[in-house]
């Protein structure tokens, strides 16, 4: 089969070709460096059994001299979609209690044998970081990413990929669509893409909203829906309370779309959830609580499935929101979730937590950081040893695939994590503890939930935060060190050093362009195609359809706009697609990327269903295996 | 009701604010110069039946001391919709035969009371400019756009008007969201757009052909379907002879999308129009002649149709060819159009006729230009004159709305259009003449047709050729002094004087950005936005949805693009909707944009029906009026 071009054309520029830039002492120093920021990432992995790639794991065994086993790798565990005929709400076969307890202390959920070990602290063994060791190597990153001689390095080295991909597209293109079209009965339209970042309360278009309320109005305008200042009001009633009737309704007065006002105004762009400004119709239609138990908003999202389900080859991991105000949020969440049968095979569901501790201390919510965590993750632990204690939650954190951290990432908290920091039961402020800050409890609770979950035979969790928007580059620090995948990513541009690792541990990055364009880049200036041709993951999501979109098919609408503005080749679209697949709760599947999509190379793609040419793959492999060598080499020159 | 911010703002700035720039002497002659080039576009609009706004008249006839009278506007006209029960094809009322001879003479077709007068060349009276007073007016123009001072002075008025849209943007901005949020029921999805550009053998996406053929074969496999060599084949046989398996075929190996490859290479994009590469499935499914007498491309065609039939507030103008190498093509072409009965309300069907006399010539299909200009129009004329002889033709000739000239512009031909060159009948060389020659034989013979058809209550046709995409800024002078409106025009960023013209006399201008993103011009590079932004009408159009498109709402998605990576508010969106059903042969329609819709300015527009700001309406009038005003003070002055 074909080999591409660029093999031997860059021959000559084989080996250490940066020696004219970097002294051999700076090379070897920023080998090191990477070296140990990939064993850093390798071992928060492991912990909470997220994924690292085949290729890094084994040029860090061989580093180390230590055989590299395949089944060593660790991965999460999605449930497999439900087999015909199975209900995925079935609450038959819950596994049985194991009478443990579980309980909080400094931030982190431990779990005990019984109440006497609790009392005792003689936690069972799941191991997880402390903080110590969190700010021990995050602060060797800081450091690292700080290093002049390694961002000299990596940046050199970006630059080098950036070039050689430019070289490969211009040698072997013709020869990557030849083979697409050589590819029978698989395009860019019938491969698999997931829409791997998107809010469930903005999954629909905004011309879809509109048309359900009015629907809604049309059908159901005596109904009573809403409660208003204490009195129960019908559907007409509340219209009218705001001056409103839905037949004079238009997008432009419902006004959630994204504009030129919201760029850089991510509070503008919050206000925009609510329909014609008003709160109440954010309640009655988007949120899962309110007077009608959530119906309209489940039945919406019904919609979007259907859509979905229709256009057959696509998916999305929609965010639902647990807030941690209040250790009820979990039950109510999934008696919504059960009661009105919100489950598609197209639809596989994230959980997103808000960093709004401020604003919920400041109106006596929670007493303490640590008690919003308790409410975002004893419920979970509690229904993991006891499932029946709670079958609704188990029902459907059987279909919940990970966990995301999300808000305006450009607000500074003034918070420096360090181990001087309060604990979480002893931060009482009112301020807003720092995103690395919520970025570890969330980790450390999910590692070792996700080991008691696996012990168990029940599927595990990703972290998989918004992180890199905006803000400062330690977010993207904070997520190399912890997180499965990130969404939006922008910020690496900043930072040589955490792209380069970034592309090095091949760490998926959902990128939502269109987004940014509302919000904090313009279009034109999206990092995604140079990310995209350096090698880096990324994938192409939405966020919000109902803010950014316009078409009936906002992920289509995504790709197309950038397959136009960047000029992507079909090959270019379709790694793209798959790795939206490979990023999101649905690499599994065998029938999406074929059996063998763990392997390395070329070997691990399935042309058939993935429309991706081997010559493509073989030129990803291929770069970077030689980048990993480069670092390999580094070591042993020491 | 709200005045705008701007006026006020810029009262500064009111009366001759460039004099420091330009003399009183130059002004004049700019001044006189766009006076008379305004005269002689309002003159060639008025004998073919086309559009000149009546703002730019009104100060045409102050000029002149000579009285506006608006009942004096010319207007093309178009076949209304059938009323309900109506059918669109039927001949019963077919008006009789008049008796009348139609012959070519230089060119240009003449119409005689009968042979004798025929013979003796006594015409009745069609008046249409000969081709010496043409070439004169031309010439004035040829001068006029590269004289200096003209060329300052109109760069200056145009840069002026950039930045005052600019202030005007940001002082009322909000105030037109606000209109536009009072306005009950209307927002961007339902008002009306027209489809200005688009291609009927690639008005579908290349999805919808792709599923059309995998579904004929299932059908029609052993269907006789085409004649290959002599002999008559099934669709099987056809596609076995190609190697090829329907089932297998995917939109790479359909290789219809431009891409790349096709920048700058208008020979590769043609080629695009052949499935697989293969000129029997072009023939097949795109073609309205062929074995199966079209059947394929009508039902194409009609679900096209349906979609934007569903989509409600969708239309489009769709070209079908006429080539001239044989008289019959008419009565071909309109039989396909009667026999599958490829009739739709959201459609209205243009005459695209290439510019390849040369490729003709060459093979010997016609013996000279003459010949090729004869086919084209005298079945028209003949069929105006006595419409009975031709019923299919006379019918679809009802549903005709205009004629195009298309071709790859940036060809030169090395012609140069003078009162030297060869008459048509003389015109026997392989070489193809100049684009304007076309372009004035075009008119003229449009013009006398029209005058011919509307003296019969028959509609009549717009000239509305593809122009300025590419090659010589003479063709868009060309255009200025024959065409109702162009496709493309991105050339006038090369003659300030041309584009101001355009400005003055608001020719439209249906743009495709996405078109030329893969054939001549980077998206972010299209001057669209500027064109918008000084006030120039433009509307977007898709030109081929096969080849340029992803989505199932092709026009959809040219509005989406163009909104996101060039940051439209919904008042621009509105206005280049509102524009488009202007230019287009369905701005007649009174729901589409209003009863009024010819008076100046915000009378002219019924926002319930554009959802376009009145203070948006206001600004463009009095900006226009300001401009027009300057010319008067400069011929006064003088």
């Amino acid at each position: 089969h074909t080999p591409f071009f660029i093999v031997t054309e860059l021959k000559a520029g084989h080996g250490l070709d940066f020696k004219n830039v970097v002294t051999m002492d700076d090379f070897e120093l920023s080998c090191k460096g990477l070296y140990r920021a990939l064993t850093i990432r390798e071992k928060y992995m492991r912990l909470a059994f997220q994924r690292f790639p085949r290729t890094a794991s084994k040029y860090l065994r061989d580093i180390d001299g230590e055989p590299f086993k395949p089944d060593d790798q660790l991965q999460p565990v999605f449930t497999p979609p439900p087999k015909n005929g199975e209900d995925p709400f079935d609450t038959k076969n819950l596994p049985k209690n194991l009478g443990y307890v579980a309980r909080m202390k400094d931030g982190v959920i431990y779990v005990y044998n019984d109440t006497a070990a609790a009392d005792k602290h003689q936690p069972k063994d799941l191991p997880c970081p402390d903080y110590a060791t969190f700010i021990d190597d995050m602060n060797f990153l800081i450091a690292l990413i700080a290093q002049g001689p390694t961002k000299t390095y990596t940046h050199r080295r970006l630059k080098f990929l950036m070039s050689k991909f430019n070289v490969h597209e211009m040698l072997n293109e013709m020869e990557e669509m030849k083979e697409l079209k050589m590819n029978p009965h698989r395009d860019f339209y019938n491969c698999r893409k997931v829409d791997t970042h998107i809010h469930a309360a903005a999954c629909m278009n905004q011309k879809h909203l509109l048309r359900f309320i009015k629907k809604s109005y049309r059908v159901d305008a005596d109904r009573v829906v809403h409660n208003l200042k204490g009195k129960e009001v019908t559907m007409k009633e509340l219209f009218q309370s705001l001056n409103l009737h839905p037949y004079d309704l238009t997008v432009d007065s419902l006004d959630v779309h994204a504009g030129r006002q919201t760029f850089q105004r991510f509070d503008k762009f919050n206000a925009k959830y609510n329909p014609v400004g008003a709160s109440e119709l954010r309640d009655l239609y988007l949120k899962t609580e309110n007077h009608i138990s959530g119906e309209y908003f489940a039945t919406i999202i019904k919609e979007v499935a259907t859509d979905l389900e229709e256009a057959k080859y696509q998916y999305a991991e929609p965010r639902l929101s647990i807030y941690g105000c209040n250790p009820n949020e979990w039950t109510k969440l999934s008696s919504w979730f059960v009661k009105h049968r919100v489950f598609s095979p197209n639809l596989k569901w994230m959980i997103q937590v808000p960093r709004i501790y401020d604003i919920f201390r400041g109106r006596n919510f929670v007493p303490h950081f640590g008690k919003m965590l308790e409410n975002i993750f004893l419920p979970v632990y509690q229904a993991t040893i006891d499932p029946q204690s709670n079958p609704e939650l188990s029902i459907f954190l059987k279909h919940v695939t990970g966990f995301d951290s999300v808000d305006d990432e450009s607000k500074h908290s003034g918070h420096m994590f360090s181990t001087k920091s309060p604990k979480p039961e002893e931060w009482d402020i009112v301020k807003n503890p720092s995103y690395t800050y919520y970025i570890y409890y969330m980790y450390a609770n999910i590692a070792k939930l996700n080991q008691l979950r696996r012990e168990r035979g029940m599927n595990t969790f990703t972290f998989r935060p918004h992180c890199g928007e905006a803000g400062a580059v330690t977010h993207l620090l904070a997520c190399f060190m912890t997180a499965d995948n990130i969404s939006h990513g922008l910020n690496l541009k900043k930072s040589p050093v955490l792209q380069y690792l970034y592309f090095l541990s091949q760490l998926p990055i959902a990128m939502s362009p269109l987004s940014n364009n509302s919000l904090f880049l313009e279009y034109a200036k999206n990092p995604l195609l140079e990310f995209h041709k350096k090698g880096l993951v990324v994938s192409l999501s939405t966020d919000d359809p109902m803010q950014f979109h316009y078409t009936k098919e906002p992920l289509m609408e995504e790709y197309a706009i950038a397959a136009q503005v960047f000029k992507l080749s079909t090959c270019d679209m379709c790694e793209i697609s798959r790795n939206s697949v490979l990023q999101s709760s649905l690499s599994d599947e065998a029938h999406f990327l074929g059996a063998n999509y763990l392997k390395e190379g070329p070997e691990g793609n399935d042309i058939r269903k993935t429309n991706v040419a081997q010559i493509r793959m073989a030129y990803r492999h291929e770069t970077l295996c030689y980048e990993l060598n480069l670092i390999k080499e580094g070591l042993k020159a020491e």
